[in-house]
């Protein structure tokens, strides 16, 4: 099958593992050229329901002999059932024009983090993730998997040159807020309710000079303990999730602060009351 | 060598791979019962300088045959040296008398993911990580390698089972908080200033009902966007982070407020003076 990147990118479809992937494949409606059973899938009642419903969409539906599955499939123990799906990347326009969170990825080379990244920035309310630089192929068995479905939900965008892709995104008005491991400001002082590019870097290197050259804010996360950085996909979903939580608390309260964290203020949070009579 | 969960704990001891791994044990002062080194892992100058300072504390240095630390190696691409290293672990009473967070895992399978929140818990400052129930063992190699040296930053209990375990903490006076998909107290309005269990389940099917009776609060991280749930070490992560942050907050403003959150205003935050002049 397609079990190589150059492979997957020259007939632009890739494998999607597992009832799982292939059930939120079929929800997010992407385009699948089809299933493909193991010998004994069907035993498998959820399988047997997948299977009805592919079939019902018109998809064409393969059984594989005893041995098949095995041999294509990524993991050690296969899944009963896979499919190949036409890929889903989008152009950097659509993230470009679009408000809140992107993350942009660059150079990161873990499959499992990407997958991760992705699966945490669909969970941030992120409104794109932009693959570019040596980030590993967002389509690689593990990162489809890895991203337990977010690959469906938000858009993916796939680049080549990393200063260009940010440069097309401060055009478009987001503040490029880069994460740094050491040296940049408090990420919990950065005001993240402007429409914002998060940018990652690589696993050990980070990110590269000439970026953060270009970068409008540089967070990092001070970090206590003997641990001297922290997986990226981590920093990423620390980072996320404050951009969250800041735009959350600046909603409870539009008319009282325009400060993006005044209303963490007991009185000002939904659960006020547990802070007891005042 | 002790490639299996059984025959490291027989003998107590576990395999550390690769160069910075087991420097960060020297840094430590694991106790090493011996270093290993492939056929031409000296051409390496940082192997070598690794061998220097292991034979200048007195450890046994090996060198092993061409294809000797390929069969014993976890990785793929196996790294030119690991030592064999005595366990680390402590009782659970240092755990217990240890202020501020301990982090509990109940359940979780995944050895990266294990090995993901000692790295995070660590760079959150927490006190311990206790593994208890179906936990993955500690010493996995995936595990160890996760942890990029945490494990030998943080204490780390490992326990049978769970109920007790969190009995022993809520009898220390830990505030018992578990992670929960759905139906909890939203995280950021958790008071997580008081000494702190953070309790998280399994990847799939979270924790167990017996002991999210035993809890005294269940944190939820509503989502947004289409996913629906969080990689358990990145739901970890957050939660660990925003304990962090509170405390932070809290430190910064000991006497204008008792509420921990009360110091993320812009007037009392070190970095206020970024809202420009008031």
């Amino acid at each position: 099958l397609v079990d190589k990147r150059s492979a997957r990118w020259a007939e632009r479809v890739f494998v999607i593992e597992g009832v799982e992937l292939v059930r939120a494949a079929l929800d997010a409606e992407v385009v699948l050229e089809g299933v493909y059973v193991g010998a004994k899938g069907t035993e498998h009642s959820e399988v047997a329901d997948l299977i009805s419903r592919a079939l019902g969409c018109g998809l064409r539906v393969y059984d594989l002999g005893p041995g098949v599955l095995e041999r294509v499939a990524d993991t050690v123990t296969p899944q009963p059932v896979l499919a190949i799906g036409a890929m889903v990347d989008v152009a950097l326009d659509r993230a470009v024009s679009a408000a809140g969170l992107a993350v942009v990825c660059v150079d990161v080379r873990d499959p499992g983090n990407l997958g991760t990244v992705l699966r945490t920035a669909d969970a941030a309310g992120a409104a794109a993730v932009i693959c570019c630089g040596g980030t590993v192929d967002v389509y690689n068995p593990k990162t489809v998997r890895a991203s337990a479905g977010s690959l469906f939900h938000v858009p993916v965008v796939v680049t080549a040159e990393p200063l260009a892709t940010v440069s097309a995104l401060s055009d478009a008005g987001l503040v490029l807020v880069g994460a740094l491991a050491h040296g940049g400001d408090d990420y919990t002082s950065i005001d993240w309710s402007a429409p914002t590019a998060l940018v990652l870097g690589n696993e050990a290197s980070g990110l590269p000079e000439a970026l953060v050259a270009q970068l409008d804010r540089r967070a990092s996360i001070a970090l206590e303990g003997a641990a001297e950085s922290l997986n990226v996909s981590v920093a990423g979903a620390v980072l996320c999730f404050e951009a969250l939580r800041q735009r959350r608390a600046r909603m409870q309260a539009p008319t009282r602060s325009a400060d993006p964290v005044a209303s963490t203020m007991p009185e000002m949070s939904e659960h006020g009351t547990e802070a007891g009579p005042e």
